[in-house]
């Protein structure tokens, strides 16, 4: 393997490492993550996230913050770096995925950032919907799509419509925030919009806290999803019109065999292009 | 942090390990892939992938074969671990997305597995999206859509669909195998799609071999994306109508600064539910 990124010591200039750090377990976190956590001088992450990573992090400074303070957390990450620190800012599963990334970049331009006084690394970790597909079996071997049900920052008008395109053109999909204890409407509304066009047997994968402490895993269909709980630790994968239970997996095919005996690996048909 | 699967030692019966090993940089690799790659009896991959892994892999059987005999794979993995061997059928990315996951379960369906004769652990890794989208800045700051533009197995009408609705309900849009040598116009056809909706200024971008030797990164935009090379080893992330350009990375805003000021962190206006 290449490492492209060699683990140099500390630039003598400041470094904001934006930092995905997967689901929770540190058996799932990369090694440039865990690099970047034990490297960094000062980490700063929302509180939860913060007690995800303690046992990487000894002798430096922690900032925590509440769950609503992201401008607040990111300003000063950024401000930091650009005092000449190391600063780690620290999300579960992929920062560059509804994560910190984008909002460090956003008070990055704020500062005047150029892309020149400090170094700016973003580093991917295993997000939520990989994270939950391979506990749930192998239901993203298809297109899907991505929607968060949290209309806080959005219009919930954007939100429906995008769930409409994505179950109309039949692609998987991941909802991230389905509920929260003040928001229990969005995921109601979504399972109608799916249910208007999918069949009701559709499967769904109910996934609470994968690879961490009090991981509950369901596979239910479209008509009983709301039967189970659902909450703020909560992500669901909606299976396409395909996909199906196999061992008490939730698998959608690739479509190998439409076009292969999958017994014998022999073609049944002339394939087209490459 | 838990460690919900505990690295046990080689279980008397046999094991499928299917996994993610990122985009094959080793700092990208997670540790239970790594884990797997280095406890496997036997490991099976397509040769491009195996070469990437090669120097984790001492002293084991490694089955290596081309692009097309993903069947053959599936198949021998699914046949030893059945035999009681540890098997590690590898691919690059997260196996679960776009990998060999599904036709594992399909091939263990073909066997008749009930989910008991061996053990099954897909092992996700950090998939090229969420690698791409690292090295680009933050594009994936938003919904997504995930499209393999590759019609070998899946309709091109039904792709097309798919992308015309990602186009239109304003996702941030990523494109898998946008082209090979003999699949030439699928990635002019998508693009006519997108420019029928979609500002033309809207940033692309393009990424090869990301975190690996022959990295090359690109931000372009729509009217102009073809002018630059794509190939088999190229991923495209499309920005949705917020996207834009911060100190020459590609980023998606959120929406904060939408309800709140990014320079003070104040609130704007008075947000709905949390």
């Amino acid at each position: 393997m290449s490492n492209n990124a060699p683990l140099t010591p500390e630039s003598p200039r400041g470094s904001l490492l934006l930092v995905g750090f997967g689901p929770g377990s540190e058996e799932h976190l990369t090694h440039r993550a865990k690099w970047a956590i034990e490297h960094a001088e000062i980490i700063i992450g929302y509180r939860t996230y913060i007690d995800l990573v303690r046992p990487l992090i000894q002798n430096k400074t922690i900032i925590q913050t509440g769950m609503t303070e992201e401008i607040e957390r990111a300003s000063q990450a950024v401000d930091l770096a650009f005092s000449g620190k190391t600063v780690a800012l620290v999300s579960s599963g992929d920062v560059g995925i509804y994560g910190m990334a984008g909002l460090a970049y956003e008070v990055l331009a704020d500062r005047g950032y150029t892309g020149t006084e400090i170094d700016v690394e973003v580093i991917p970790g295993v997000t939520a919907l990989s994270a939950c597909a391979s506990i749930l079996g192998a239901p993203l071997m298809h297109d899907f799509a991505s929607i968060s049900l949290s209309d806080l920052l959005t219009p919930w008008e954007v939100i429906r419509k995008r769930l409409r395109a994505a179950a109309e053109a039949d692609f998987v999909i991941a909802l991230y925030n389905p509920k929260s204890s003040k928001r229990v409407r969005q995921i109601e509304e979504a399972r109608e919009i799916m249910m208007e066009v999918r069949d009701h047997d559709t499967p769904v994968g109910i996934v609470k806290s994968a690879m961490r402490e009090g991981e509950n895993i369901v596979i239910s269909n479209l008509s009983e999803m709301l039967t189970h709980p659902i909450g703020m630790l909560t992500t669901i994968l909606v299976g396409n019109s395909q996909t199906r239970i196999i061992a008490g997996k939730m698998v959608t095919p690739r479509g190998y065999q439409k076009k292969y005996n999958i017994h014998t690996g022999d073609r049944l048909t002339k394939s087209k292009t490459l």
